[in-house]
């Protein structure tokens, strides 16, 4: 019925975020109320005063999540909160929510109850509704996709392509975390797999385990810089590591960064954790990912400000494009930065 | 972690409708800008002054549609046209659109950029913004999932729970077409499994395949109802056959109604097809789904206006509660209208 185009290729060659950018390079908005499209955290939108945030996530299993050690109330609530996140990320606050689900016939609806108490909870904390969705059942998988509404004032919504050469780059709470939860995780299954009778060895890693299967979006950051009268110059949440994330701000602001090893925040459970793998936690930091920590850029001026609020560490600083992207190691050696985040495009050809 | 509901309810035993109401049963809405969460084909938030229209669907591979048959780039139209629809159904306009893809590594990039020209075909002729979404891999099938967003004027927003007593049942277009449609692909998917040098017939069919394969949202007659004056007191838009649309409203008006079998509209092309089929086509138009023609009440004094306008049918009126809700046969008999409607729930179980 319409001509079909023939060469070939694959979704792996251009990898998540190449495939968004080629499907939505020729979009040219047409609505004077659309203010900001495709490319950061969260779309804009203008209605009359106000200024809304959009954002979409989909969770798929096998890809996000595995079910067998994802209790459904938690994935719920993650699947809530990583919206959540995304309107932090914009400077905002999440108001209501839509979600589709799409289970397959092997869920019970007590297994979709769970789902949604999950979700429910989420929205009770962040004070947000459930406004409508979709249901429908699946051939395969559980897919999940939500989508959120959030509100900020005007001046407030913050970018990423808007950090300015010198401003400080900051971190909320720590990293790496969920990372090393996901490989404990991942080790007990497969030790479950090789001998159904034993006891998985979780004890002493609740934070990491929490980090992972219970993530918590920064809405209080987002209060508490509003609070200090600190404007964020860009920002972004970290759902794909902090290297992946600290380059998009780059990119979009086009400019360089220097970020230093030993300002990097890392939890001492993520740490022993990581020793037990025998990896550089650091590493867990860069690329785990899923942290949904608030990474973000301020002005110099702001830098005592910024001090007095707990749990926030400066990680380094934007240079000019032309001086790239480096880490500066313990040691004092400049690495360049890769992203090598968690792709869910990539983690599927496994 | 959490304590396990160990009862087994199957998904079947609900149904789409009956699942979603019993999920979001114990909604409490927080927050002021929440106008209407569930229960409507959107939701409806206030923003300053402005009221937005907010709606969600997924369409899954192997459900909602079936690739040996559907080109990608109707797909991808259909996908964004059926969001649409859930806009005109509240007597608004889209303006917004998020798009999230979920495909397995079976499908190209060529393939998704088909995908998606059909989509930003359905947002050029609709004058929408695609203005985010996410994409990810999936392990198995196909899913897609759209939010649309819409505007309206607060008292031009049509809910399905406002129709009165003896209001008049308006139908947009005919019905029956895309399910025919439906059939007649599945009857030459068949064909041609059982031997593949066999050549569609498809000719003389092409109106009910292009209903199937490509509808439309019918904004046209959010615009013409406007401009006659016409303020519907409930509308819906008829994605799973009239039966079961009218129903939603009789239930949420808390009405009962009458329609008559020879009013409702129903194309040549499409009674043909049904003779075909040995199959009646008013079962087609009652329960066959997939229209997205407005089903729509007003008041009895906006007849003459109503008139006026060209493509649209009267096919009854609304009854009180206790009066039930009825068929009036061509012979003049009353048959209780049941809902048999295309069930994505069920659907999948056979």
């Amino acid at each position: 019925m319409i001509e079909q185009n023939t060469s070939r290729t694959e979704l792996a060659e251009l990898g998540e975020f190449g495939l968004i950018e080629h499907l939505t390079r020729n979009i040219i908005l047409k609505n004077e109320s659309t203010i900001t499209g495709v490319g950061d955290d969260a779309a804009v939108i203008k209605a009359g005063d106000k200024h809304l945030l959009i954002s979409t996530d989909l969770l798929t299993e096998g890809v996000h999540f595995d079910l067998t050690y994802t209790p459904l109330k938690h994935l719920g609530y993650k699947a809530a909160v990583v919206n959540f996140s995304d309107i932090a990320a914009m400077n905002g606050l999440p108001k209501q929510i839509t979600v589709g689900i799409s289970p397959s016939n092997r869920f019970s609806v007590e297994a979709l109850e769970e789902l949604y108490s999950g979700i429910y909870m989420a929205c009770d904390k962040y004070g947000v509704d459930l406004i409508g969705g979709d249901t429908t059942s699946s051939a395969g998988n559980l897919f999940i996709a939500i989508t959120v509404i959030g509100e900020a004032e005007f001046e407030d919504i913050t970018y990423r392509n808007t950090a300015k050469s010198n401003d400080l780059i900051c971190v909320s709470g720590d990293l790496g975390g969920a990372y090393m939860g996901l490989l404990l995780l991942e080790r007990e299954k497969q030790a479950f797999i090789a001998d159904p009778n034993m006891q998985p060895e979780l004890e002493g890693y609740d934070y990491i385990l929490e980090r992972q299967l219970k993530p918590e979006a920064r809405i209080d950051i987002v209060k508490s810089l509003k609070a200090l009268g600190i404007r964020p110059t860009s920002m972004i949440d970290i759902s794909d590591g902090l290297a992946s994330e600290i380059k998009h701000i780059c990119k979009n602001s086009k400019l360089g960064c220097q970020i230093y090893e030993e300002k990097i925040p890392i939890d001492i459970t993520t740490i022993s954790m990581a020793e037990e793998f025998k990896m550089d936690p650091t590493i867990a930091a860069l690329s785990g990912g899923e942290d949904y920590e608030l990474l973000f850029t301020i002005k110099q001026a702001d830098y005592d400000k910024i001090k007095s609020l707990s749990g926030i560490s400066v990680i380094g600083h934007m240079t000019e494009l032309n001086e790239g992207e480096y880490l500066i190691s313990r040691s004092g050696t400049a690495v360049e930065l890769k992203a090598q985040g968690w792709d869910a495009m990539k983690k599927n050809e496994d």
